[in-house]
């Protein structure tokens, strides 16, 4: 290698959002991205920008976010992830370090993106999930849910399940995978899709309660999706429930 | 019901140690002990002590910790769970509250105990096992745990995996249960006894890691129960990884 030749990197990680502002880079707050970009300049011994799939938000977790730099370093691919996750703090690990083509781009270049979104359906708070699932302790059906999950599948304008305000060039999305697993007591939702729009898992979640409550039938869904207006969806749900699992490029 | 009269409570608990300085009452810190009397103590408008099945260590967890108290109440049981829980902190949650027969105590009419200890198996550590499972790096082999799961089952003296130096009147227990489960990286180890010695399940999790790691004979237990000497036993292992599953009565 010519000394001074900048490779693109691609990193997979995982954190607990419980510990950090979110995952972009804001002065004075402890972001992932900023203890990531931290430690990476200490190790390559100069600044680094990191670039990721996407922002997570606040208490927002990840078992596979994936985000990319472009650094000129001696330092072996094999020896990254040991020599990083000694520098980072213990809520956030690179799972995996790899060598990029050099235009990659961790956000542009994404194929697919998989969300799971944890509910617990106890009639008493958990402790030990108390950052790690939403709780929901009124019984929630099943089926209702799944049947609006079949709902959601295929291409759609998501605009009724996005943020109102956030910026996109679009709204439509296809959602590949929408599915329901219940073990015990614990809901999980996992939704894979080409793009998310901004808080739309949440969303969909707190939208998926509401049935699984009964408080809304399966067909509501048909409504929000011609609605194409965040006022006819259900509540945001809580952040602490979601998690980013993967990201397909 | 004669005003006055005091009546003995059985409540089940959950709690997330991370935050704990372990169960036991001690000055300045905090404890579970401490403030589930606190939160009695203001719901009952009078002192209340909590008598607990056992101690657990700072970082150890519970989904079934057992107590009780003993207390003169107008509250009515089916509204003490949630006047309790509104008042504990979000770490720990109180089940299940009971009536108990008068001379019921938690910690000397236990039938049986069990814990888990969870074992995370992966060459990277995990940021959301971070303070929920003990994180070995070094592939380990199942087989050989569970072989010597199977000699540790039985009646025995327990003394080689006690913490030395604990007070007790005798060592010997009975190890009705001592599976090993597998889940993806994910190692469970679960322990079914009439009682537990000090750090009895740490340091035969720390020694069966040792086993798993090729490092020793599953042969060994053999040794290290006859021999009845805590240095002949692997290491304790760390406490954020062990779970007070259930007690029985």
């Amino acid at each position: 290698l010519a000394p001074g030749a900048a490779l693109t990197y691609r990193l997979t990680l995982s954190y607990d959002g419980t510990g950090f502002c979110g995952w972009q880079v804001q002065p004075g707050l402890r972001t992932v991205q900023g203890c990531l970009q931290e430690a990476l300049s200490q190790l390559i011994k100069a600044p680094v920008a990191v670039h990721g799939s996407g922002r997570t938000d606040t208490g927002v977790h990840a078992l596979g976010q994936v985000c990319h730099f472009r650094a000129a370093t001696t330092i072996p691919l094999e020896r990254m992830t040991a020599a990083l996750n000694a520098r980072l703090p213990r809520d956030m690990a690179v799972l995996e370090a790899a060598q990029a083509p050099a235009g990659f781009h961790a956000r542009f270049d994404i194929k697919e993106k998989t969300y799971r979104y944890r509910i617990l359906n106890t009639p008493v708070r958990s402790p030990l999930l108390e950052h790690y699932a939403w709780h929901v302790p009124d019984p929630l059906a099943a089926a209702p849910m799944a049947e609006a999950l079949e709902r959601l599948k295929g291409t759609h304008d998501f605009a009724g399940f996005a943020a109102s305000g956030s910026p996109r060039s679009t709204t439509v999305r296809t959602l590949k995978g929408a599915v329901l697993r219940q073990e015990g007591a614990e809901l999980a939702l996992e939704f894979t899709a080409d793009g998310f729009l901004y808080h739309m898992v949440r969303n969909l979640a707190g939208t998926l309660v509401e049935i699984g409550l009964g408080r809304r039938e399966p067909s509501w869904i048909d409504a929000i999706l011609a609605g194409r207006d965040r006022r006819l969806a259900g509540k945001t749900a809580p952040p602490q429930g979601l998690y980013l699992l993967a990201v397909k490029y």
